[in-house]
């Protein structure tokens, strides 16, 4: 047989983004026969004992690294992040209620935007007037004591910030948070959590699916008339096959679990993370200046590192000399500009390690 | 290098079903670098050129194989059938209208229940009294001259019925279609659509992509305060990258599509599906009672061949013994009970060949 050799770049795409090579090495190798059933995943009814496993151990392995109970129920969902923006407050927001959001970057006022459209929002505190650069202090925080619930983006990919640690709401107002860029990428207390939710082209798998966790007691607020794809308590009551569901982006994302659960969980994958971002914004602060950091440093994103040259002309060239050196995605969001490296879970150390030493290189030389 | 025999089953699932072995190998051996970006697909930014590409020709090859002028918008959703059950009357049936449905199976009945959580429905036909063994006549519709749309389900899994042409809604009244198990299984008339949309699972690809065909007049329709994920005109003005879509499973569609193209296109699949459908209906035909069809003869699908035996005990010993010669699927749904065999495109006439001959067989020994 002919042997190819296969150049993998260095994916530094901020989502759909990289996935473990021995992730996908697995959904190659099983492409044509799944688990000696004689059909791909693909192929398997999701009603099929084969397609109930993948499903019952991605959930399995899920509350096993999340730490949760049996308070939450875990549901594999469509429609990506945008379409909680709209089932969120649906859902647990009240005919005439209001729901408080902290505004940190474009995800989080798409997420206001899109409850507003159906309902009373309030902004409960916001990092715009510093061009996003951080997340507000505890102490910024202006918190309605009746909101259905206070909503947070954990982690902010365009601008590079990332909470340290959750807003605390009020008594009896549950937390809900948009986690698609960070989940799964530190430990996380879910106790405090009424609802998490990702979607999961970043840190977890295939774009498709979405996960939501949510607090069982949460599920009562569900109203009648809802769209029964929009409807929380019925897809946590048919445990996410109320319909076929996206049967293979599932089975990427069980694999995905079992190789974070294999590495040690969540705080090994946290210390690895920490320490990709350590080598990266260490080159930034390093670099007198060549290199400049967007995000303040107390607000900084171990996801998403996103920085500035001093000439726009010096970025592209940048930009350009990392695309033949095999550093892809580099690219940094329009509203920003400059570069941006995430570094989600998937993407590897050495990755990092050869960014950080062509971002040496390129100051060595331009600098 | 370890050569390994891998044993394919014959696939009669009804969904998710068999997907043609040329795509599946081509997936396989594009998991790891597609097309020489050094990245799987499901790694690729949903912006990048790449990606573009995938749309671009899965969208121009389903125009060529639909033959859809520029009057119609092509859209690659998620949620399935079922969310499109919601989405269909959010966007096209204005506040105080009815809309027609005809009833001809669970599907359809499913369709106007979601319908009528939001609004007025109307039951324009219905099959229901002969237990769906068939689709109603034209002279047996009653259709409303006002109707918002008429909607039916152009085949009908569990019954195994399929409509041989499409009802003609009254003059200005759009026909909205659930093709989700028979779409490019035969040419159409796209001319006389208002609407189809498609869950992928069956004829297209892999679940957790809906495909919908819309004429572009009736995204006048479209309310303002419609979640964003749910309205057609915002989808299709976003050219389905509104949000990020299912990447991977429209890249599998596009292969999909390109197989069908070269197979000949519609009237090609038409004719092997026919010749496929033929096999098993002579069987059941020619077995002088011991297999007996659900749907009558001039209502029957040519995508899901749906029969009985005397009595129940035999249709578990077939079952058993189909399994064990790699026949698989061919359970009847519980609501008809029985045997089913989906047939869709994918399906190798060398399957249908595999399972006539053990059907032959069977009755030999058995009958």
């Amino acid at each position: 047989m002919k042997t190819t050799t296969i150049a993998r770049v260095h994916n530094f795409g901020a989502g759909p983004a990289a996935l473990p090579l021995p992730v996908l090495e697995r959904v190659q190798a099983e492409m044509l026969d799944f688990g000696g059933t004689g059909m791909s995943v693909m192929e398997l009814s999701h009603r099929s004992s084969a397609f109930e496993g993948i499903l019952g151990s991605a959930e399995a392995d899920l509350r096993t690294l999340l730490g949760l109970g049996p308070d939450h129920a875990v549901l594999f969902l469509q429609g990506g992040a945008t379409l909680q923006f709209a089932m969120v407050p649906a859902n647990l927001r009240a005919a005439g209620a209001s729901a408080d959001y902290v505004l940190t970057g474009h995800w989080s006022k798409a997420a206001v935007k899109e409850a507003a459209r159906s309902g009373r929002t309030r902004v409960a505190g916001s990092s715009e007037a510093g061009g996003f650069d951080a997340v507000p202090a505890p102490a910024e925080l202006d918190l309605d004591q009746s909101a259905a619930y206070l909503h947070f983006t954990s982690n902010n990919t365009i601008y590079g910030t990332q909470w340290t640690h959750e807003p605390e709401p009020p008594p009896g107002v549950p937390l809900v948070c948009d986690a698609s860029s960070d989940v799964l990428s530190r430990p996380l207390d879910m106790s405090r959590y009424g609802l998490l939710y990702a979607g999961a082209q970043k840190n977890l798998g295939p774009a498709g699916v979405t996960l939501v966790v949510v607090r069982k007691e949460l599920l009562e607020r569900t109203p009648a008339d809802l769209p029964s794809l929009l409807d929380y308590r019925l897809m946590a009551e048919k445990g996410s096959l109320y319909n076929t569901p996206p049967t293979f982006g599932i089975y990427v994302i069980g694999l995905v679990l079992k190789w974070l659960i294999e590495l040690g969980g969540l705080p090994a994958i946290a210390a690895r993370n920490e320490e990709k971002a350590a080598l990266l914004y260490e080159a930034i602060d390093g670099s007198g200046g060549f290199y400049r950091g967007h995000a303040r440093p107390e607000g900084r994103s171990r996801m998403n590192v996103t920085f500035r040259l001093t000439r726009e002309e010096l970025e592209k060239e940048l930009l350009a000399e990392a695309g033949k050196a095999g550093l892809s995605g580099l690219k940094g969001h329009r509203s920003v500009g400059g570069l941006r490296a995430s570094i989600y879970n998937a993407v590897p150390t050495e990755s990092v390690r050869a960014l950080a030493g062509f971002l040496a290189e390129f100051q060595r030389r331009r600098g």
